[in-house]
C-alpha cells in the first residue's frame, strides 16, 4: 500500500535572488548581515528599524530554513510531506520602486521555478539526493505589483503560465496599494487568460494571531462587495489561513449585504454583489487548512466543501521555540485537526491532506 | 405536546428612560425628533453628526421597535419566541459624565425591570394581553462604566444581582476605555460576588458585518493573554455573534501563545495565560447563536460545545428593507442554521433554542 499524498500547499521561501535583493537595500524592508555570523536580519517594519536598537539585533533572524532549499526539504521528510507548492512570503515584492519591480519579479519568479525543476529532476543539489526519498516542488510565482503599468503584470502572470512548475500568483491583501477591490486589478484578475490568475504588549500574538486573518477575510469581502466575482466569474482564488475568518463571517456577511439599503434592488444607490457567498465560496474560492482546530476546519468545509481544502503548514513560519529538531507543533496540530475533523473517513482526510491538491493545482 | 422553549438572548431595547436621557443631549450620542413626527434620529457616531446634513436626515431613525415593549412582544409572536432576555443597546452608557452615570444607569435598570415585572405579571401593559400568549422577559443590566470610582460600578452589580429579573449585565468591547483587558476591570469581573458578572462605500456592511465581530475577537482574546480568566477563573461570558471569530481563530490563537517567546516558560518576559483557550471556551464563555450560518454554528460548537449555545435574534436590528410586515430574514436565517446544523436532532435543536438559556441563566 503506498503512502498518502501529503501536499502542502502554503510554505514559504525567501529564494536567493530574494535575499540579494534585500540585502541591497538600507531601508525597510532590508536584509542585514550581522558580524557575530548569526543568522541574517530581516527589518521589515518601520517600528523594528530603530536607531536605538544596535543593527545586529533589529528586526527577526531569517535563518536558512527561508533560503536554503535543502532546509525545506529536510522540514517536508520529518513531517511525511511528498510535495510541496512553494511562494515568496510577506512582504514579497510590493515596496519595490516601480522601474525595479519587473526585472525582480522575473528574476525571482525564475530562481523559484529553477528551484524546482533542479529538486523535481533529482539531480543532487548539494545533498538532496541523501534525504533518499523523491520529493516534488511547485510553486506560486509572485508579481511585479508596483509596476506602473498594469500591463507589465498580465505580462509577468502571463510568462508564470509557461513555466512548468508554476501554478498561480501569491499577493498579499494591499493589492496595488488600495485593496483587492481596487479596479485598477481587473486586468491582473482578467489577465491570465485561463481563469486561474489569482491563484508590545503580549508580542506578536495580536498582529499573527488574529491581524492576518482579519486582513484576508477585509480584503476578500471587499472583492465580494465591489462586484469582481461577478465580473469575473471564473477566478480561482486560494485563501490563506482558511479563508481568515470568513468561513465563519460568511453568513454574517451574506446577511448585512441583504439588509444594506444601499445595495438594495429597489432604490440603491449601487450595484450589491449579484451573486450570493455561498456561490463564491463554493465556486471561486479554494481553502488552505492552515488553522490549527477541527472546529475552525469544520466551518471551512461547511461553507465551502471539504473538496476544496488543501493541507499547509506555513513553514519556515513558527519552529518550535525550544525542541528545534523534533516535529513542529505548528505542523502537527494541524494534521491533528484534520484527523478529528474527519475521524474514520480516510478519504476524506487523504483528499485534504494531498488528493484535492494534486487534482485541483495539476501537481504532475 | 407543548411547543418548545424558544429564549432570544440577543436582543435589545433603547427603554423610555434611557431615550428620555438621550433626548436631553445635543452632542453624539443624541436623539432628535424630527419636525414632520417621523421616528426619532439617533445620531451615534460623529462622522453622522454632519452640519451639512439637515438634523431632521442626521443618523438612523430609532422607530417603536426600539422603545416600545409591545413591539418586542408581536415580534415574538411573529417568530415563535417565548422568552427573551432583553438589553440596553451600542452605545449602551460609556459616553455619560462620571457624575451622570450612576444615577442613569439605576435610572435605566430599574425601567428595565419594571417592564419584565409588567409584563410577566400579565398585567396590561396597554395591550399585551391582547398578544393571547405568555410570554417571559428577563433582562441584562447596562453598567455605569463612565463613574470615576469602580466601587461605584460594583455596587451596581451588586444591587443588579437583587432585581428579580436581571441574569447578568452586558458590556460593549471599551470596557473603561482601555479595553477588556484593562487591570482597572479587576474588581469588575470579580466584583458580583457569585461568579456571573458578566454575564462608505459598502454602506454599513463593512462595520456591521466585520467590525463588531473582529472588535469581539480582539477584546476576548486580550482578556485571555492578560489572563483574566486565570485570575478569575469562574467568569462566566456571554459573547454576542456566536464570539465574534473566536471559535474560527481560537486554534491559531493558541498556536501564537505557544509559539511567542515572550511568553515561554524558559524565559519569557511575562507570564502568559496559564489556561488553554480550548479549557476558558468550555469553562467561562457561552456562545449566542447569531452567526446566520451553520457554518459557524458548526465552529461554535466545536470550538466550546453545543450545550453552551444560545438562541439570539439582534432584535430590532436588521429588521427587512422592504416587507416589514412579514417574518425577518434576520431570524429565519439564524433558526434555519440551527436546523441546517442539528438535523434530525430535535433534542439539540431544542436545547439550543431554549433549553440550554432556561438552564444557564436560570429562566423561571
Amino acid at each position: 500500500m503506498s503512502k498518502p499524498l501529503i501536499v502542502d500547499v502554503h510554505t514559504h521561501v525567501y529564494p536567493p535572488a530574494y535575499m540579494a535583493m534585500l540585502r541591497s537595500r538600507k531601508t525597510v524592508p532590508y536584509v542585514h548581515d550581522p558580524s557575530d555570523n548569526t543568522p541574517p536580519r530581516l527589518i521589515i517594519l518601520s517600528s523594528d528599524d530603530d536607531p536605538s536598537i544596535p543593527l545586529d539585533q533589529r528586526g527577526r533572524p531569517v535563518d536558512s530554513s527561508y533560503s536554503d532549499i535543502r532546509v525545506k526539504l529536510s522540514f517536508m521528510k520529518k513531517h511525511g510531506i511528498n510535495c510541496s507548492v512553494i511562494s515568496l512570503a510577506n512582504p514579497w515584492l510590493d515596496f519595490l520602486p516601480s522601474a525595479d519591480a519587473p526585472g525582480w519579479a522575473e528574476k525571482i519568479n525564475d530562481d523559484i521555478e529553477a528551484t524546482c525543476a533542479k529538486v523535481n529532476a533529482d539531480a543532487d543539489p548539494n545533498g538532496v539526493k541523501a534525504l533518499s526519498e523523491k520529493y516534488t516542488l511547485f510553486a506560486f510565482g509572485a508579481l511585479p505589483l508596483s509596476a506602473s503599468d498594469p500591463a507589465v503584470i498580465v505580462n509577468e502572470i502571463k510568462r508564470l503560465a509557461t513555466l512548468p512548475h508554476i501554478r498561480g500568483v501569491i499577493m498579499g491583501t494591499g493589492g496595488l496599494g488600495a485593496g483587492l477591490d481596487d479596479p485598477r486589478l481587473d486586468p491582473i484578475w482578467g489577465g491570465s487568460g485561463r481563469d486561474e490568475a489569482a491563484t508590545g504588549r503580549y508580542g506578536h500574538v495580536l498582529p499573527l494571531a488574529l491581524g492576518f486573518p482579519l486582513e484576508t477575510t477585509i480584503a476578500v469581502t471587499r472583492m465580494l462587495l465591489s462586484g469582481v466575482f461577478d465580473r469575473f466569474s471564473g477566478l480561482q482564488v486560494l485563501l490563506a489561513h482558511s479563508g481568515g475568518t470568513l468561513p465563519f463571517l460568511a453568513g454574517r456577511i451574506e446577511s448585512c449585504i441583504l439588509h444594506e439599503r444601499k445595495f438594495a434592488a429597489n432604490g440603491g444607490e449601487v450595484q450589491g454583489p449579484r451573486r450570493s457567498i455561498w456561490d463564491v465560496l463554493q465556486t471561486n474560492i479554494y481553502l488552505d487548512s492552515v488553522v490549527y482546530s477541527a472546529a475552525g476546519l469544520k466551518a471551512a468545509a461547511a461553507a465551502g466543501s471539504a473538496d476544496r481544502l488543501m493541507f499547509g503548514t506555513d513553514h519556515p513560519f513558527f519552529p518550535p521555540l525550544d525542541d528545534v529538531d523534533g516535529e513542529w507543533p505548528s505542523v502537527t496540530t494541524n494534521y491533528q485537526a484534520i484527523d478529528d475533523f474527519q475521524g474514520e473517513n480516510k478519504d476524506g482526510q487523504e483528499a485534504i491532506l494531498g488528493g484535492n491538491a494534486a487534482r485541483i493545482l495539476n501537481l504532475k
